[in-house]
């Protein structure tokens, strides 16, 4: 019998406040469910009042007591009105930080969150906007396949010909990748398709949840552009969030509530929460307009994300060829380089009909393969040069442009247009982050 | 005939200066090699005097005329005195840009620098130090392998003996991975060991050579640190160079002269080239000692770096489980993630014995594989967290430790410990840089 099945025994449940006493150390806490069916037979959660949790291997020397019942949340059954004369925002859901709240009565993480719990999550927005809410699928972002990225896709389509905006709540990992596959698989975008994440869940004290969504709704009614953007906390403190242009904004941090941020361009737009104002500090590309919207939601499988370095095993590059791929993307050193030596077999991807381009691992700055002999060689080859996009968005628009041409004369063509904003042909010297030294 | 030929016969050869006529446009500038022999018949290339070169196809409309001979570059046979009672400090050249220079003679990139032309280019070093130059090898970075990682290491070794600091000119594009892997390989280091590169060569008016060698030699005089640094621009102004530990650098633009910047950390120290001063600003994890250097030179060959990102194809993973690898670094997203799908197959390699080890693709902040059930998962499965490392520098010490120690259990604990500094304990808020709308 596990100690769980123990505990409950004497009538500690998941939920329920303890006090864990062991080697005269005292942690108090909720009492969590399990990491998973492999942990120990002794293994107990606690989760802290800091919000993180603790496991602790139970022994016979360990003393675990109730400290007081959990809280029962009950939703109170009221009838949300929502006024339809306001402009509607689609919220749909996928999962993640976001859309998670763990309810105590099953130890289960409910990855949702209903149109009534946002209401109730933020309640000056009601009077303001007809929210409706959806959960497309439930989903950490790390899961995220192309395929999800297509039922997205769709999804935000059909939303989009009555709302005002559409939210798509995401998890945070994934979120540049899917905001990238939304900015081309939709055309001709009339309003703005906002990807909004947090990076602590709700039942954290220090979620940015709240701030994080009503950043996106005041987006949604604010914004002149519509363009697929994701928007976060511009700093650690609630002070404002910021809007980036999906194609061109990359999680940078593990765990900071900024972790998102532009490269290579200006964000779109400050969002100043307390005010409820949205400020425009860069470019827009595309502005609302009554435009029909075209779905393009297929991406090709077979385009593959490479990453070179010393000692980087050219046989890779065979497995993709057996494979039929169709496209490689090679995050490339500097300017945009890979060793000479596999330049022959890049050539022989290419004249097997593959189209290989490059970017650079550094992330900041352009690609130019001009400058020295082994980036003309590459070029000579039939590499194309990405210019200043990043890995992950030229991973997704050759993916993109893969699934929906045919004409690979058309695909190369296009890979090198700026469709989205995804290149920025002027790139300034205050797009390069301050660093430590600096500050 | 090509082109170059048709000017030889009429006396206009490379380094001269010329001018061309084409529809109308005129362009001057110096005459330079073909970039290579895969060029056109009638491709020009033509330097101008903003240090860019440009391709010209030269058809029967186009004229070039000789404007200017070429200026002779003859090196006078002056013999240059050395001071042996003057510290004595090591260059090593590899290669790249900074080691090289344009012969207008032959058409031909010098990839060497002697002694001599360092003391010339910078004078007021002269009767300081004594400079003992070496060139080692002739490589561009991006073409280095874990076999010359070794090679350097047994020179610099040699070197160490009798130098108050070793310099390692180097091709910026694997510099980081390459002064990283000297970090680990020479133990008990009793003298700095620097790397410096060029963004920019040296026949440009815009290099960037000159300020980073003398900044380079100031610190091989004045470090109080024996570690393996990189000494770049710290802005783009000839202001400061800033010394960034080897394994916590990371080439972060694809052409800026302050491209390198330590992640995770602050920099060592700022070095004012103009006063010839170096600053302290960061921690020091080892100083100059008396202590005897250990030299530990393998690189296990196969150990791989893998970028994960939605669309991965498991087979990869198969077919280094097939060739027998030893170890993987995943570049995973977030706390230390991928799919949830693939970890079964994870599993699979360590059960087979491979070491497989987490970094996060946002480079900054700590992995954390505690916080989600994937993480969790991925713990279970025997993954190791890798902290705050970098993915490239995690990857070269897992390479360095499955070439040097047999027993893997000891791999496993050395991979989890700090050695280097790899590994920072305390991140501090201002270790993430500020951004564009911070500034």
């Amino acid at each position: 019998m596990n100690i769980y099945d123990k505990l409950r025994e004497r009538g500690i449940e998941i939920g329920d406040r303890v006090r864990v006493l062991r080697d005269n150390e005292e942690i108090c806490g909720v009492l969590m469910p399990r990491y998973s069916i492999y942990e120990g037979e002794n293994l107990l959660v606690i989760k802290l009042d800091n919000g993180y949790n603790v496991g602790i291997e139970v022994d016979e020397n360990t003393k675990v007591d109730l400290v007081s019942k959990r809280e029962r949340i009950v939703f109170k059954e009221e009838k949300v009105l929502f006024d339809k004369s306001k402009p509607k925002v689609s919220v749909l859901s996928t999962g993640g930080t976001i859309a998670s709240r763990v309810d105590y009565k099953t130890g289960a993480v409910y990855p949702s969150l209903r149109t009534e719990d946002l209401i109730k999550m933020i309640p000056e927005i009601e009077g303001l906007v007809y929210l409706d809410a959806k959960q497309i699928m439930s989903k950490f972002s790390e899961d995220m396949k192309k395929s999800d990225w297509s039922l997205i896709a769709r999804e935000v389509y059909r939303s989009m010909k009555d709302s005002y905006g559409v939210i798509v709540l995401h998890g945070t990992d994934t979120m540049s990748y899917s905001a990238s596959a939304l900015a081309f698989s939709i055309r001709n975008k009339n309003v703005p398709i906002i990807f909004v994440g947090s990076q602590r869940s709700s039942d954290r004290p220090s979620t940015d949840s709240y701030f994080n969504i009503k950043a996106s709704i005041i987006t949604a009614l604010k914004a002149p552009f519509a363009e697929s953007v994701v928007v976060m906390h511009g700093e650690t403190s609630d002070s404002y969030a910021l809007v980036h242009r999906g194609v061109k904004v990359r999680k940078m941090h593990t765990s900071r509530r900024d972790a998102f941020q532009t490269i290579n361009d200006y964000p779109i737009a400050k969002v100043h929460v307390d005010r409820m104002e949205l400020e425009i500090v860069g470019r827009i590309i595309r502005y609302r307009s009554n435009e029909e919207p075209v779905l393009m939601d297929k991406f090709e499988e077979k385009v593959a994300l490479i990453k070179f370095y010393p000692g980087f095993d050219e046989g890779i590059l065979d497995y993709f060829l057996e494979k039929k791929y169709k496209g490689i993307v090679i995050e490339g050193t500097g300017l945009g380089h890979v060793s000479n030596d596999i330049i022959p077999k890049i050539k022989e991807l290419i004249d097997n009909g593959m189209i290989v381009t490059m970017t650079s691992q550094c992330l900041f700055g352009r690609i130019d393969m001009k400058v020295y002999s082994t980036g003309r060689l590459l070029l000579k080859a039939g590499v194309l040069p990405s210019k200043d996009m990043l890995p992950e968005t030229a991973y997704v628009k050759l993916s993109w442009l893969l699934g929906n041409f045919k004409d690979l004369e058309e695909v190369k063509r296009l890979y090198l247009e700026n469709l989205e904003g995804e290149i920025n042909e002027r790139l300034s010297l205050d797009m390069y982050p301050k660093w430590i030294t600096d500050q």
